[in-house]
C-alpha cells in the first residue's frame, strides 16, 4: 500500500518535461567535491542504481540526473554541506519522503540531493502541553504512533503517511484530511531549526504557542518547499487523540445536496466535526476497477459520496450527535443511502477507499493531477466542465477531496500520456480557477510544475516580493533551483 | 468599562523613558508635506489638542511628538501617504486602537501618525464558510457581533475588544482569551493586503482556506508590529458560535492543584473546552479593591482561581460533561470551591472580575507589566521569586493569564513610579525567563519597550535574518522606527 510504504506506480508514457528548463549556472561536481562532501557526511550515495530512486518521484513524472545522495544524520553537517556547496556553487535539492505531486523534491539537472532521511529522532515529548520536537526526516505515520502512545495525534493525515517526512510536510505546508478541525501548519508548528544556504544555523526551534519576539521567522519555511532554507528540526503541538471516532458514508443525488450535507453537518456535529471528503461515483468506480475484490460500500450507486468523520471525547454523546445528524439528512431526502462504521477496521476500510483513489489512477495509466481551491458552489462545475472540455477523448475524469476546505483533487485518466489531452487541460484549468479567485495550487504547492502559473493565483508584486526573499536568503540561489519562482 | 470603550488611565508619575533613544536621520515635517499629504488624504488632524490623544497610550506610560495624524479611508491613500513619505524620509507610526501594552503603536519622536481607524468596512462575509473580508480599522467587537448575527464568532478575544482594531490585532499577532481553542492568528487569518513603505500594494487577500502558491507572504506582516508595511485589509475565518456556553470559576489550594485541574480539563471537557484562564487571590484582591462593591465570588477565598470556559453545539451534552468534570476535581480535593454561572449574565461577570485586573492596577498607582511565556511547571515560581525580589519594597505582585497557553500576565503595582522597583525587576525578570526557554514577550509584543531584551528569546542569527528583511522591504526604515528590532 502507498499509505504504508513507498511503492512506485508503473512508469507512464512520457515524463513530465522539464528539458526546456535550462541548466542554471551552477559549478559541476568533481570528485574533490565528493571528497569534501564524504569527510563532512558519513553517509553518501553514488552508485547510479542506489541514486537512481532519489532522482524521481514516486509517479515517475519527474526524473533529475544527480550524480550524489547525500544523506546527513545531524543539523550541524546539513550546515557544513550547504556552507560547502554556496561557496562552490553547487545546487542542492532537499528530499524528504518524496511522496509529492509537483516534482518540488526531484531534481531537474544534476543538483546535489539532501536526504533528509537518517535525521529521524524524536527529541522531546511534553505530557502536559502535547508539544513534540524532532528531526525533520521523521516519518508522519511514525510521529503519529509516537504521540498516540501518550494520547495525542499529529495534527496533520494524509495518504502519504507512511512515507512522507515532517519535515517536507512543513516545507510543502501540507494540508490533508484533519485540516478542518485542527488548521494549518502555520497555527500547530511552533518552532522551526532550518539551516540557510549559507550554512548557517536558524534556531527558532520554540515551544511555547505564545511567543511574540520579532518576526516569526519559522513561518517563512513553511510553505517554501525547501527554496529559502533546509529545515532540520520542528516543535509541533498535537492535539489530544479522541477516545471516540465515527466514520460515516453518505451518497447523494446531486452536488448540491452534498453542499446542503456539508452545512447541515456543521451544525448538527459542531466541535466534534473532523473531516468532511468528498469523492464522485466516477472515484470509487476507478477504485474498484483496480481492486475487483472490493464490493460497493452502499447498496446502492450514488453519484456523490461524502465521507464524514467525528471526533470527540464521549463515545455516547457523538453517536447521538451523529444519530440526529444522519436522520435529518436522510428525511430531508439531503442522503438518500449511507453506512457507519461498526469499528475501527471498517472505519479504517471507508477512509482506505477515499486513500485509494490516487494509486489506483496511477496504476490505471497515465494521470494529470491537479488540486484547486474553489468556492463551494463552483466547486463540482470544474469536474463538469473538463468532463465537456474532454468529450472527444478517451479520458475518464474523476474528482475528490477534502470539500470541507474548499480543495478538489481533479484527476484526469488516459491509458497513455496523450499530448492533445494535456493541451486540452493547461493552461484552461488554471485560468478557470483563477477566473474564480481561487488557487491553482491548494495543498501541493508549485515544485516544478507550476510556477509558469503562479502569476494566476499571485500578483506580480507578491511576485517580486517572493523574488527579494529569495535574494536575501538564498543569493546564489542553490537551494532547490527551478522550483516555486517563476 | 475599558473593554467597551477607550477609558485612559490616571497619569502615573512617570512617563516609560524613550528619551535615551536618538532621533533617527528622518526628514522634519514641512508646511509643503503637510500640504501633499491633505491632498492625498481628506482627514487631517493638526492641531495641537486633537493630535495629543494620538501621541500617548493609554496607559500614560509613552509619549510621542507627532504634529500630524492621518486618517486615510482606502488602501489607495494609505500607498499614496506611504510613497510620498518614502520618497521624503518622513517616518510613520501605524495606530490602530492604541491598545498596545510595549508604546508599538505611540510615536518615539516626530513620527507622523497613520491612524486607520476610518477604515473601518466590513466588505464581504461568506454565511457557508464563515469567512470575513474587512478593512484593518474594524473594531474587533464589531467583527465580533457582525459575525455572531451569522452565527459565528471572532477566533480572538481580548479584554480591549471594545477599543482594538483587527489590523493592529494581525500586526502584533495578539493572543488572548480563545487562542486555547481556535489557535493563533497564523493560522486564522488567511489573506491581508498590505502596503510597503514604498507604497506598494500587496493583495495577498485570500479567501481559501487552502492556497499554497509560493511563499505565505501574509505571515510576513502577522506579528511584526507595523515595521514591514501596513495591514489595510484582511480575510479571516470565524469559527461557528457555539449554542452552548457555560463558565467556571475553580478555587484552588496550591499551584499544584491549578496545574492538575487543568490537565484533568483537558482529558474531561476534551473538544468544549475554550478557555482556562488563571488568576491568584492578589489579583481578586486587587479588582475588589477598585471595585468595592464586589463581593467575593466564592464563599471561601482561595490562595489560586481556575476560570474555565466550556462551548458546545449541545447544552446537556456540555453540562454532563461539565458536572462529571466538577464532580472528579472537587471528590479529589483537586478544587476546593466553585461556581458555575447560571445565565450568560452571570457568566459575563465571571469574566469581567479577570479582565478587569487590567484597570484595576492602573487605576490604582503605577504598574510595571510583564507578559511572558512560562513552562507550566515554573509557571507561579517566577510570581514567587518576584515577591522575593521585591521584600524590602511596599510593592503587590498580582499574575494572572491564560494557563491553557503558559502564558502568564506579571503585573508589579506601586502606588508611584519607583525607580529601585524597575531596577529589580529587570532585567532579572527577562534573565529568569530566557534561562528557562520561555519568552520575554508571550503576545504583547516587543514595541518600545524590550527591543534591548530581544536577544533573550532570539539568537543573533535570528536577529540578523530580521535586519534583513526590514533592509529589504523598508530600506529607508520609515516604518515604525525604533520598535522590535534592537
Amino acid at each position: 500500500m502507498w499509505r504504508s510504504s513507498l511503492v512506485r506506480a508503473l512508469p507512464t508514457a512520457r515524463a513530465f518535461s522539464t528539458a526546456g528548463i535550462p541548466r542554471g549556472a551552477f559549478a559541476k561536481l568533481n570528485d574533490a567535491d565528493v571528497a569534501h562532501l564524504r569527510s563532512v557526511c558519513k553517509s553518501v550515495l553514488t552508485a547510479p542504481d542506489e541514486v537512481a530512486p532519489f532522482n524521481s518521484d514516486w509517479l515517475n513524472k519527474y526524473h533529475g540526473q544527480s550524480q550524489l545522495v547525500l544523506r546527513p544524520k545531524t543539523t550541524q553537517e546539513v550546515s557544513e554541506i550547504l556552507k560547502y556547496c554556496n561557496e562552490k556553487k553547487l545546487a542542492v535539492v532537499p528530499q524528504g519522503g518524496n511522496t509529492g505531486l509537483v516534482g518540488g523534491s526531484v531534481p531537474v539537472h544534476d543538483e546535489i540531493i539532501l536526504s533528509l532521511g537518517n535525521m529521524n529522532q524524536v527529541e522531546a515529548f511534553d505530557e502536559v502541553s502535547g508539544i513534540i520536537v524532532c528531526q525533520a526526516g521523521c516519518i508522519l505515520e511514525n510521529l503519529d504512533t509516537y504521540a498516540g502512545k501518550h494520547g495525542y495525534m499529529m495534527p496533520l493525515d494524509l495518504g502519504a503517511k507512511g512515507t512522507c517526512q515532517i519535515g517536507g510536510n512543513a516545507a510543502t505546508n501540507a494540508g490533508g484530511l484533519r485540516l478542518l478541525r485542527y488548521g494549518s501548519l502555520h497555527g500547530s508548528i511552533l518552532g522551526i531549526e532550518a539551516v540557510l544556504a549559507d550554512g548557517t544555523i536558524v534556531d527558532c526551534l520554540s515551544t511555547m504557542r505564545k511567543d511574540n519576539t520579532g518576526y516569526d521567522l519559522k513561518q517563512l519555511f513553511i510553505g517554501s518547499e525547501g527554496t529559502l532554507g533546509v529545515i532540520t528540526k520542528l516543535s509541533v503541538l498535537t492535539p489530544p487523540r479522541s477516545t471516540a471516532v465515527n466514520v460515516a458514508l453518505l451518497g447523494c443525488e446531486s452536488f448540491d445536496a452534498v453542499k446542503a450535507a456539508f452545512v447541515q453537518a456543521r451544525q448538527n456535529l459542531g466541535e466534534i466535526l473532523s473531516a468532511v471528503e468528498f469523492m464522485d461515483r466516477q472515484s470509487l468506480d476507478m477504485v474498484m476497477s483496480q481492486q475487483p475484490s472490493l464490493a460497493d460500500p452502499l447498496e446502492s450507486a450514488c453519484p456523490f459520496y461524502v465521507l464524514l468523520e467525528t471526533s470527540g471525547s464521549n463515545e455516547a454523546h457523538d453517536m447521538e450527535k451523529l444519530e440526529a445528524y444522519l436522520e435529518s439528512v436522510m428525511e430531508a431526502g439531503t442522503v438518500i443511502d449511507g453506512t457507519v462504521a461498526q469499528d475501527a477496521a471498517q472505519a479504517k476500510k471507508l477512509f482506505g477507499i477515499r486513500e485509494d483513489i490516487t494509486l489506483s489512477l496511477s496504476s490505471r495509466g497515465h494521470v494529470y493531477k491537479y488540486d484547486l481551491s474553489i468556492p463551494i458552489d463552483d466547486y463540482y462545475k470544474i469536474v463538469e466542465d473538463t468532463r465537456a472540455a474532454l468529450a472527444d477523448h478517451d479520458a475518464e475524469v474523476v474528482a475528490f477531496g477534502h470539500l470541507g476546505d474548499c480543495n478538489i483533487h481533479l484527476n484526469i485518466s488516459t491509458l497513455k500520456y496523450n499530448d492533445a489531452v494535456q493541451k486540452a487541460l493547461e493552461p484552461f484549468l488554471f485560468e478557470w480557477t483563477a477566473k474564480r479567485r481561487g488557487s491553482v495550487s491548494a495543498e501541493h504547492g508549485i515544485g516544478t510544475h507550476k510556477p509558469r502559473f503562479l502569476h494566476l493565483s499571485k500578483t506580480p508584486d507578491a511576485i517580486h516580493m517572493m523574488r527579494q526573499m529569495k535574494q536575501v536568503f538564498d543569493p546564489n540561489g542553490i537551494l532547490n533551483p527551478y522550483k516555486v519562482l517563476p
